[in-house]
């Protein structure tokens, strides 16, 4: 299962992470980067993540038996188009996306019939730090990878690029492009959203280095992800829109039906509410540990 | 400055460390201890918090020269009604709850003229754990303590409570118990009522095994305050309700506003909405350093 060669494009964190565990785990023989960034690229093979240094996406893909997206979404049609004449028909395509339908949609455009070739996959992994500096090879392990499969993907493919994650020591599941984002507007995308949103509120009030001088440790963990990078996560809400405007109309009316029993002092109906939040939460916090 | 006798009501977290960091500053000959719980009034004594155990509140109370309540806000009222009569004239009596109003309310109700000798405080500190086993003498270092006085203070009794807790290393301001309750609703009520309607909205789903499963780090951080107490957090909630609802309006208008942005696919507007966010949390965050 050892890949001849490697073509790892846009070697930022995760991208950078992907190498340095291929190559902790002797999955690879030689990695090529390819990215925007001379810099971090001469940087990457300082730091050993890649072994040479590609002109292009086109170049990096030439010969190599895995190619591994890791650009900022709103790239991947054009690297699709620019890698799809060089693409050897036996290997294997995949990303680090963190939305799937629009990057199957971009695949589709990109890579015309050979979208057979691209399998979506999502590993969840931080993204508070960014570039190739902040990579490490145990950024994936014991983490959730989700794959999701096309129809028209070959099944041992499939696998072959599950093994490959679950070597790197994360934890793979499948689901389809559509599941994974209902998922993720639920559990990452929303939180992201309503927390840029009640920074951004107390931010443009009169009184907001009053309101900041006395937010404490609460406050700061619950808005620690409105600290995320704004480009990036324009694209995550924009590509997952759907998804996300539905959790947000269905977070409004919880918050609705929360602010009634407020108002009617229906002080049991809120305890409970509290009480389940917290017993679920802990139930899942004992799960992780 | 010293305290002949100090008298704690409700020896937690919060009472327990302010008996530990005075006798630590040398502000108190005697601190007696009252409260529900036997056990945790020993547990108070061993530990040293506490030089005696009083019956009651009234007893507590008599001939102490600081009286200071930290047990739930719920019980204030009772508690004020219960040492009133034994209160010397001269005493100072205070609090550390996280409500300002409705504390000021239940004095009026439960002490009478007497409420002049009531100066409210609210001394930010976490309260993740709880019970005296917790507490320690360094709980208010560096933390802000917001005193809101009232207008029948004698006000060298209210510089006399402020000097006391500079010396226990906090950071005093002043502020009206409306303000006070206004301030909190924003930065620490709305945001704990978010996070609870979260989680619980995620418990009660059918799918909800499969959304904690990828829910990852950033959801950990933004949920953390979801694991609070749910009677302190029902009590907090139900005696700030009017600020509290008008914040849960105003934030719904402002996910209502990037709700619209998202549906009209204005990426600038969202992008802006991001970066207002975090510039402002990383000034924050800097100020803190």
């Amino acid at each position: 299962m050892r890949f001849a060669r490697v073509a790892v494009i846009g070697v930022g964190l995760i991208g950078g992470s992907f190498a340095l565990a291929l190559k902790r785990a002797r999955l690879a023989r030689h990695i090529v980067g390819a990215g925007r960034s001379r810099a971090n690229l001469k940087r990457a093979l300082d730091l050993r993540a890649i072994d040479s240094i590609a002109a292009s996406p086109a170049a990096a893909a030439r010969d190599a038996d895995l190619i591994f997206i890791a650009t900022p979404v709103s790239h991947f049609e054009k690297i699709f188009r620019e890698i799809k004449a060089s693409m050897k028909p036996s290997a294997i395509v995949t990303d680090g996306g963190s939305t799937k339908r629009d990057v199957v949609a971009a695949a589709r455009k990109g890579l015309g019939a050979k979208v057979v070739q691209f399998i979506p996959a999502h590993p969840i992994a931080g993204a508070e730090k960014s570039g190739v500096i902040a990579a490490h090879p145990g950024l994936f392990e014991n983490r959730n990878v989700v794959v999701t499969p096309l129809k028209a993907n070959d099944p041992e493919k499939v696998r072959t690029l599950e093994r490959t994650w679950r070597r790197l020591k994360a934890k793979v599941s499948r689901m389809s492009p559509a599941e994974h984002d209902a998922v993720f507007a639920a559990v990452s995308h929303l939180p992201h959203l309503l927390a840029y949103g009640l920074v951004s509120d107390i931010a443009g009030r009169r009184n907001s280095r009053q309101l900041f001088g006395y937010a404490a440790g609460g406050f700061r963990d619950f808005t620690r992800i409105a600290s995320s990078h704004p480009e990036m996560w324009r694209d995550i809400c924009m590509a997952n829109r759907g998804p996300l405007l539905r959790e947000l109309v269905r977070f409004s009316k919880k918050m609705l039906q929360i602010g009634r029993q407020l108002q009617k002092r229906e002080a049991k109906a809120l305890e409970r509410t509290f009480l389940q939040a917290r017993s679920a939460r802990d139930r899942w916090l004992k799960g992780l540990a």
